[in-house]
């Protein structure tokens, strides 16, 4: 059994996989980071939308008027809903990108630009800036994804 | 370390993983589609969400007419948000049925119906057709996840 | 071609690996049941958003009156996106952890306590138990996921 575990592990040995978990690990963090920017806007916004979370501010009326839309926390939701949208198929055609056998140098340079673009993405929704900056980063993003799909295409096309 | 890449790699050799691959990225580069088209709809309809994307229409009350719901946009947007709920399991219960060691034509059976129902879903919601055509296209591809689950639970089981 | 499949599919009889997959597999279903439970809301409740879901109970106005919005469907609903926003960077974060050559055990503990901690964050959200039960599940899940992105980072970091 233990020759097989060392050789699975391997994987991680691999430079372009280990470029592949970087990266993902990062952006996957950078998505979970907007949960904790939700709860920041919700807490400081005081808009909540389940009745349970405004039961420290009292029984009845006083409680009730919490539970409202805020736009800041709205806008917080959409950006964490398109790093959904976008950072899923990055993570999964990323990963079928990483074991189709790239070069180091090319799959350096889609990992960084994706992320680069996703960093962006969030400023550009939160802050906001003027479009099309978010439009831009989206779309570089978008196309990064794209041509990994490309590449898994035609290497693993198994229809 | 040259050696262990070249083992690392050759996971895309394996058919199962290569018929995976094609059917993960095909499903993948459909659900990403949704943005393009809630964009279409967006634009066409002039229904957007952010202020910043109505600065192009003029200032103050003239721009601020087209942040607003739009029926066509929304229902592009839950076509896009049921995709996530769906292929999200489908790409992560794949990759570990890919790996369990199924026949190759039990794969590729799995693998095409779930392609096949999730483009019959988008079709559905979006012409749309009468129930209950969206709810089994739905349902199949339900399955096909369900089904893959079981065999990864039964070659896998390990808690 | 057939010693290659038979390498590729070795990963499964990892130990580490396959616990991943038992854990992955659990914690997607259950996110999956969401789906079962949003559709038993809405048929119970009588509360659909899309018109043609609304076809069986007549036409015109006696079926447009089902076009709502319901509270326990929409807690279902926001159940179901906390499990998207939460289960992804787990399926991610963790395929890379368990690649990453953690001890069994370490590992066991891990998928263990996040996977309870979802189990826990879905009762605490639909019974709903007053905060911060669900505030402290959707914590512990987070931070297992945190401290695998940690070991991943740490072991694999090329940036």
């Amino acid at each position: 059994r233990r020759g097989e575990m060392a050789k699975s592990t391997q994987l991680i040995d691999n430079e372009v996989f280990r470029a592949y978990a970087t990266y993902t690990a990062i952006v996957l963090l950078k998505m979970m980071l907007m949960s904790l920017i939700t709860a920041y806007f919700r807490i400081t916004r005081k808009a909540f939308v389940n009745p349970e979370d405004t039961a420290s501010f009292g029984k009845g009326e006083s409680a009730k008027k919490y539970l409202r839309t805020d736009a800041d926390v709205e806008r917080v939701r959409r950006g964490h809903l398109n790093d959904l949208e976008n950072i899923v198929p990055f993570v999964g055609i990323g990963l079928l990108y990483a074991l189709s056998g790239p070069e180091l140098s090319t799959a350096l340079l889609h990992f960084r630009i994706f992320t680069g673009a996703r960093i962006l993405h969030t400023f550009a929704y939160l802050i906001p800036l003027p479009q099309p900056g978010r439009g831009l980063s989206w779309a570089v993003g978008y196309s990064v994804t794209f041509s990994m799909a490309y590449k898994v295409l035609k290497t693993a096309w198994l229809l």
